[in-house]
């Protein structure tokens, strides 16, 4: 049996004591939140050796960002693992139940998906974060983070389990696989005992884990996100909403990467817009009729700039001939995470909410607000690009399953 | 672009119209039913084809009987496609919905997933029964079949489109690949068209598409299901139930495979049991304490026989020392479809339906009743042995995803 294998089956164990643990996660949870603030100076100090590393491997100022801890973001880790600890618990929860003719009673109830896998990139806040929910829900959870940030998961990962262990539940009820290489990383998606696996990351992983998995999983966070500015609309409000969703944090999934603009209103329109964005050097890539527009300034759009997330202060702009022909670009570009669209027409923002496949649709507002928190979910987990299982931000529910318990006195077919 | 990957094109379109199809999806189901019966003779024949085939093959008689199509048979095939007409539609019902402090009105709608694979073996009564329900969920559907049923399913995907056709829907909503070769099998678990694949078949196929799916899959119906016979219990109940589980029809995956029985009790239920058992020749595997009980013609079971899904007149038989020991029995061999306790004791009771972590647990009834149409769900689909979507009998529901629908009034964050 190989280490990781070790861990799965002492995963399922935690998993079968978490099942049945009901009031005690809370306590857990709680002596997380305390053991993580108490350890403050020792997580900061693994982080700094982690830094430390990136730093001298020249990484990116957003990776370094991802990557750095502070005595604030510690406290909101904390913070964060008490207000799971205060969200209703799902588990044993019936959901549905009959007595059927036969006189069998059927319930339909909640319980924990079992043992959840984790594979993340640099955030170390992941750790805790995913953690939490996962335990709340009842379930064991087996981590796998980025080498970059390997030091400060592996100091929050022990102190978890020693918060967890110290109020009398099983310590492998969270597990850290601390080898950061790529044989890991493929053994955990092929782990048997896993229930699901969630990658979090950017299109790499998500295609790595889509390639080489041999579990269920669930596909997270890829937006390649549009925003249509139709015909006819508040056109402060157009701009106001695509300098938001493309400005305001364009290192997230949720972000704008695409704008499509009715050919009628673009004349107008795309001036204006580009003087906002110009305040943030936002760099444009545009169609032929944008630069048309815009000047000569702007970038040509290559055909790989409509499927591209960049993730970056760069947009791509088309112009589009009528609505119909933005449904179908968004159909065939979008990775169906979330979409907008800005109109006075009734009709069209009937259309689009009900034509547009993605798990978020927008009528007159930003893509941004895709997130487990503003949705009300509490907390969560990711952001699911998929349609099986959950879709768009999950929740606690999205890490249950549920069985049929069914009591008879004796009944045959 | 391949013929299969063409299929996953004209699927996707199709499903784009289905989505909104909403009553056009009864009108088309009650056109499929009148086809199927008014070709009857056609369907016959083509099916008396592959049955001349099969026999030529030498293949056994419990495949030629799921292989063979009746008048009758088709007429319930009919029937079962009205009835799936009169289900309650699924797609745009609100799940849930807030209006959120920042004014922005949220809701949570059910959608279809979109493209379902199927993959299935010989029996052609799945080619009408899921395209039904899929269908009727506002999915579009790729059905591929075994290589023995070829053409009974062809002739009745054939008729099913025509009839999807004539009343104004794509007729590409129901696709069939008449290539049964295994690279065609391979090319669909990788169709990146596909929203979820649900392989229907036994463990070879499953274990198949486990390892070659790139697409999101629901595992159905690998069932290794136990009885757990306690100490304290009407026994007379129990050699009923038990005899129900392995003898009403041991082909399905609900049948009993594995029965436990305390020590206690076993002396005089197993003989009792036995006595019974042998009216319909079931061959007993028992472990060394079931052979002093019953005796040197029962055959010892080997370590493999508490893993197998005998699908047979064939039961593993143990004795187990304490309730406890069947628990770790069902925990290490059990595929998690549906377990059964036989018990007077109400803390047993309890005890095995929290912790049993199967898709359906029973308390003094027989396993044989997990089922979609006896659990009151309409139609199934499939049982989902897996804890991602959907567990247990599959229902309409389970064909279905969300989307998340948000309406503004300029909100950005």
């Amino acid at each position: 049996m190989t280490e990781i294998e070790l861990m799965g089956k002492k995963a399922k164990s935690a998993a079968v004591v978490l099942a049945t643990a009901r009031n005690m996660k809370n306590t857990a949870l709680n002596a997380i939140a305390d053991i993580l603030i108490d350890n403050t100076d020792e997580i900061l100090s693994e982080n700094a050796i982690d830094l430390a590393g990136a730093k001298a491997a020249d990484i990116s100022d957003a990776f370094i960002d991802r990557l750095t801890l502070t005595r604030n973001s510690i406290a909101a880790m904390a913070e964060g693992v008490r207000k799971v600890a205060t969200l209703d618990d799902p588990i044993e929860k019936v959901i549905s139940g009959a007595t059927l003719p036969n006189g069998l009673e059927i319930k339909k109830v909640r319980v924990p998906l079992g043992v959840i896998g984790i594979i993340y990139e640099s955030r170390p806040n992941v750790t805790a974060d995913a953690a939490a929910l996962c335990l709340k829900a009842g379930n064991a959870i087996i981590l796998r983070g980025g080498k970059e940030s390997v030091r400060s998961n592996k100091c929050i990962a022990n102190l978890m389990r020693k918060a967890v262990k110290s109020v009398g539940l099983p310590e492998d009820s969270i597990q850290f696989i601390s080898d950061t290489s790529r044989e890991s990383a493929t053994e955990l998606m092929r782990l048997k005992a896993l229930d699901v696996l969630i990658p979090r990351g950017g299109a790499g992983l998500i295609n790595s884990v889509v390639e080489n998995a041999r579990v269920p999983i669930i596909q997270t966070g890829v937006g390649n996100c549009h925003i249509y500015v139709d015909k006819t609309c508040d056109m402060e409000m157009a701009v106001d909403i695509v300098n938001n969703a493309k400005t305001s944090k364009p290192s997230v999934c949720n972000a704008l990467e695409t704008l499509l603009v009715h050919k009628d209103i673009a004349p107008v329109f795309l001036p204006k817009l580009k003087e906002r964005l110009d305040r943030k050097n936002v760099e444009i890539r545009g169609c032929d009729i944008t630069r048309a527009i815009l000047g000569d300034s702007v970038v040509p759009a290559t055909e790989e700039d409509w499927s591209t997330e960049f993730l970056d202060y760069i947009l791509a702009v088309r112009v589009v001939p009528s609505f119909n022909v933005a449904l179908e670009h968004i159909a065939t570009y979008s990775s169906g995470h979330s979409e907008a669209i800005i109109t006075d027409s009734y009709e069209n923002a009937k259309k689009f909410t009900l034509n547009v496949d993605s798990a978020a649709v927008y009528v007159n507002a930003s893509t941004r607000f895709t997130d487990g928190g503003e949705f009300g979910l509490g907390a969560e987990v990711g952001i699911s690009t998929q349609k099986l299982h959950a879709r768009g931000p999950m929740g606690i529910n999205d890490l249950t399953s549920t069985k049929f318990i069914i009591y008879g006195t004796g009944q045959v077919r």
